[in-house]
């Protein structure tokens, strides 16, 4: 946890020390701070090795009462999922009048270096990640400028001394396979999320535990990793609907997935659940709404985002987190949209 | 327009001149331009006046490049209308290198204080609403300061003075019902948005103009306002539905209304659209995807959000706008949800 305290680091060195050591100007040094471009990439290097070894960190001038901010990054806000999240953020920053500054990857799960400059120039109380990820040299700088962070949901590939807040997923997998298994069914495929991303490893992990479990072998074309979205959803729904050897139930990676499949279930003249189980992921709101209403897995989206918020303005107040990897409770809630298969397969 | 023009204005005086033609001390003028709340009603009532007898602009002091800032502001971010809204603003900030500050009212329909107080120590760029509105004393405090403002789909009470984007309602609520008595209905109910706001009572007029084209008496029974939400059209869904002069068709006042009509539909056994049409209102991206998919009124969400961030930074650079209200095209958008009536009411 020491790499991520924001506030009681000693202060190794000064700019000036810096300089010295690695026989460029302070200006050089300011800039390499600052995450400009201009650098050269040599000095770059050189300069950072000697900042690395005085584990240098900028004491950061506070902007004035009443414009703390935090930054709010979303790989890409296409959908309910997110206003889940800005909700749950939100009732924490308004709650500590804090502002909420939000911006979105376009669909990358890595910043610009653009981002990166105008963060630093505006020195947020903290930076909060949602389904996306800093390189390693990002979260350098953001460490220097003594700048915290939190990661929601995070990918495979987070550092374990990066905070992050996610729930559990495996046992997500786990409690939607078992209630389909359960009710009988035998053949069971699985739309998970983006296979880079960790979640939709945990979930598929969850999901051979409960066929092992059981007993049932799990039929490897039954296994499709995808989008979040209702695309997706739909995409995937035609393919394995649209067979003879076709799944009694479907476990989509996320609801709005789960409605594609409900509209490739009903193009192809299928009857949910009586001819085809599903079973969503996240329980957003629509979830309960929607014709027939999805059996699903109540993903805690707001509880996460608001516990991340929290945890990062601790951070910033210079405190010690108790840990860094908060995973909340994921719960199956049972609606419409699964019954016992017509057939045994 | 003038009164929306930030930069160009000539400074008539300075703070020490109020000061001085009021009696008080340069703190205090300051306090009121700053929106502080410490400063007595009566010597404030002073200041202002006299501030506006000058016509006093402070010059503002735009952050350095790289934070420059918009305010976002909705009464409520609760549903997928709002993520359209984020991301229509959001492709005009990112191209502009502009960040987007959120934050939401929690239901209320004017900013409080505090809100206004942030916004004046931080100094945005400027300051788009979404379905909220300022008090008059809050709109001056932003023009003292030059800090430009548009509002997206206003309430009635907005002054002409200040700009406005919307759609046309009025149309919208007219396509909606000429489809409807197209098809041959006669029992048409309205399930319209809440009465204080400007496009529901532009979307019934819309509604009656079509039934008097028509020569349709409308049922003031079948007339009926409530809140954008999915509980609101399920509410009111279940009493017209639930007895046995029901109308044949129901205009909802939006796309998440019209889920929770179509819910309760189902809950009372009707068949959508051989029971009963329903028309929804905003075109959301759900509405392609729910059984049966929606018949509903494109109101193009991310279009307007562009054209009124694209507007707040063109004042924010001095530019006169060539209008002050701008309303974009609504069209009607057939799927599943509508047919003939079964019979003649």
């Amino acid at each position: 946890m020491a790499e991520v305290r924001p506030v009681s680091e000693p202060r190794a060195a000064t700019i000036a020390t810096i300089a010295e050591e690695v026989g460029v100007s302070v200006t050089t040094v300011s800039k390499v701070l600052n995450g400009r471009s201009d650098v050269a990439s040599e000095t770059r290097a050189r300069v950072e090795a000697s900042l690395d070894r005085h584990r240098y960190r900028r004491r950061t001038k506070r902007p004035p009462t009443g414009v703390e901010q935090i930054d709010l990054v979303f790989h890409e806000f296409d959908s309910a999922w997110a206003t889940e999240i800005i909700r749950g953020v939100e009732v924490v920053t308004a709650a500590a009048k804090v502002d909420m500054v939000l911006s979105q990857l376009g669909g990358t799960h890595r910043p610009s270096s653009q981002w990166l400059e105008s963060v630093l120039l505006r020195r947020p109380l903290g930076v909060l990640l949602v389904l996306c990820n800093l390189t390693e040299p990002q979260w350098r700088q953001l460490r220097r400028r003594s700048i915290p962070f939190v990661v929601v949901d995070t990918d495979s590939a987070t550092s374990a001394s990066v905070p992050t807040v996610g729930s559990n997923n495996w046992n997500g997998g786990l409690l939607a396979t078992r209630h389909l298994l359960e009710l009988g069914h035998r053949r069971i495929a699985l739309i998970s999320g983006p296979e880079d991303v960790l979640c939709s490893q945990a979930r598929a992990a969850g999901f051979h535990f409960a066929h092992d479990e059981a007993g049932v072998t799990v039929d490897p074309d039954l296994l499709w990793y995808g989008s979040f979205y209702v695309d997706a959803g739909y995409e995937h729904g035609m393919e394995l609907l649209d067979r003879a050897d076709r799944p009694t139930a479907i476990f989509a990676g996320s609801d709005m997935q789960a409605m594609g499949v409900l509209r490739a279930a009903r193009q192809l003249g299928l009857d949910v659940p009586a001819d085809l189980s599903v079973i969503g992921y996240d329980n957003l709101p629509m979830a309960a709404w929607i014709g027939p209403a999805l059996t699903t897995i109540n993903q805690p989206l707001r509880d996460m985002a608001g516990t991340a918020t929290q945890m990062l303005l601790d951070l910033a107040r210079g405190a010690e987190l108790s840990t860094s990897r908060v995973d909340l409770v994921t719960e199956l809630v049972v609606r419409e949209s699964t019954a016992p298969p017509r057939e045994r397969g």
